[in-house]
């Protein structure tokens, strides 16, 4: 099989033609700018593969959202409401589909990365598990007994409430709840806490910083790991860098828990882990999407 | 189809033979002793009725928990750590398959009743929901894509995290978080705190009750909707009886949200709606749990 895969994120667009994550055929970074501009460049760069490379079986494309996924709705396969100027209401799907001619599979960014990390990157072998991204925003994607979660729209744990924690009067930055899991613990939430970005940071404020992020972030996942039960959660983004972080967060959240439901594996070190595929997970997730989009009755990934 | 159904709860174990909530057979009520002296009055109920109306096809257990739903887990079938004295660490499943001869379909009481009112009352169609139930402790069961999530263990939304409500002092009766979900607004935290069950408060206070619950109510349901993006959440438990409570979550719970992620789904009156097959959810999941027993490939519900 020959597929194309697209990652469409806010500063740049990935587009590969390949097979999986170690048989990358060809690859380009487009600058994300106006939409129809951008669409054009990438329908290019597919329409030049098939002609010098030979036909494609199918494209996924991996999305930042907020993306209409009901395939019964009328705008199908559009981005709908994004706060990023100009791409609101945008279709990404119809125009690839009728340039390229071939079926298109489309999903979050995170679903995405949720479904290339558990093919080929850490929750492979799972079929319930959460791929959380935190970088300068915060966003999931979860997989259910094998499949993603849709539902109505499709999760946006970002946006989670978290406890204050004690004699942090940071307002948060979440322009709709100010202090959810985002406007406490995203890039951008702790640029506007220190007054300059994450790897910026030093000494006792690093320090600090860490420990504070841990908590957020460990206070994030007790209202993940009740709701969904995970077998894993796989935890990527920029701000995972921060030193000596994943320890943390998985003390902090054996704490939080507080011995309910009393799991051993829930304190076990692969339960809470780093991502695998690093910047591959988005263009990985589009692989799966085309490789579930030219089999739609496909069961898990 | 003739099916058996059994609802395992704290009090009493509902027994019954029949096909669906309108076609029940014969039912019958046995107090929850000790483990052995209630499955021994729960095999005979079924030995007899197998004696007299014919063998049945499958038989469905839906339970009080924690279980061990893991097919591959030794403990498979059992219920696992129960608060309930003498109820840790006993086979359900067994004991049953071995008297009875039939597959054994086994879930949590809250699962098998988000699979009653998915196949006959409140959710009819949908193939994303939850079903809460607030009474004397708060639990939920999660469809997803037609699928119950399992994943490890299962969910325990009652232990969710919410915020204090502003002026609030009441402590919370959970022995694990304190101030979870459930320990601010099940039916014991309602008793706890106003000093006498939620039945008998009246005037002021049964105002006051209805709004608090409410606030942490809608609270915990944004901590539902973001994670698991249901189509719809249904609402079962003797709390659900106070006067006036769905259209104060309704609006509370558009507060929550703060307008993100924006779908007008999210503030219809069928997004937030009762149980609809009140004491009968429990037999008629297990009723379902049958279904999937004698059909192990069936898909959805």
């Amino acid at each position: 099989m020959r597929w194309g895969a697209i990652e469409v994120g806010g500063t740049k667009v990935v587009c590969l033609v390949g097979f999986d994550p170690d048989h990358i055929v060809v690859q380009s970074r487009i600058p994300t700018g106006k939409p129809a501009e951008t669409l054009a460049q990438m329908l290019a760069f597919f329409q030049q593969e098939v002609a010098s490379g030979g036909p494609l079986d199918a494209i996924g494309i991996a999305s930042f959202g907020p993306l209409e996924l009901r395939r019964s709705h009328p705008r199908y396969g559009f981005i709908t409401s994004s706060p990023k100027p100009g791409w609101s209401d945008v279709d990404m799907v119809g125009p690839v589909r009728r340039a390229l001619g071939v079926p298109v599979g489309f999903d979050t960014d995170v679903n995405g990365a949720a479904l290339g990390e558990g093919r080929w990157g850490a929750a492979r072998g799972l079929d319930t598990f959460v791929y959380l991204t935190v970088g300068t925003g915060i966003g999931a994607g979860a997989v259910v007994e094998g499949r993603v979660i849709h539902g109505l729209g499709h999760p946006e744990m970002g946006h989670l409430s978290v406890p204050r924690q004690p004699g942090d009067d940071f307002a948060g930055d979440c322009p709709f709840h100010a202090d959810c899991l985002e406007g406490m613990a995203s890039g951008a939430a702790i640029a506007a806490r220190w007054g300059r970005p994450a790897e910026q940071l030093d000494g006792n404020e690093l320090q600090a910083a860490v420990a504070l992020e841990a908590a957020y972030l460990a206070a994030g996942l007790r209202n993940i790991v009740y709701p969904i039960a995970p077998q894993r959660i796989v935890i990527g983004g920029s701000v995972t860098g921060l030193p000596g972080l994943f320890p943390l967060v998985r003390a902090n959240l054996a704490e939080a828990l507080a011995g309910y439901p009393g799991l051993p594996e829930h304190s076990a070190d692969d339960f809470i882990v780093p991502a695998a595929l690093g910047p591959l997970a988005g263009p990985a997730g589009a692989l799966v999407l085309a490789d579930h989009a030219s089999q739609p009755n496909l069961e898990g990934f």
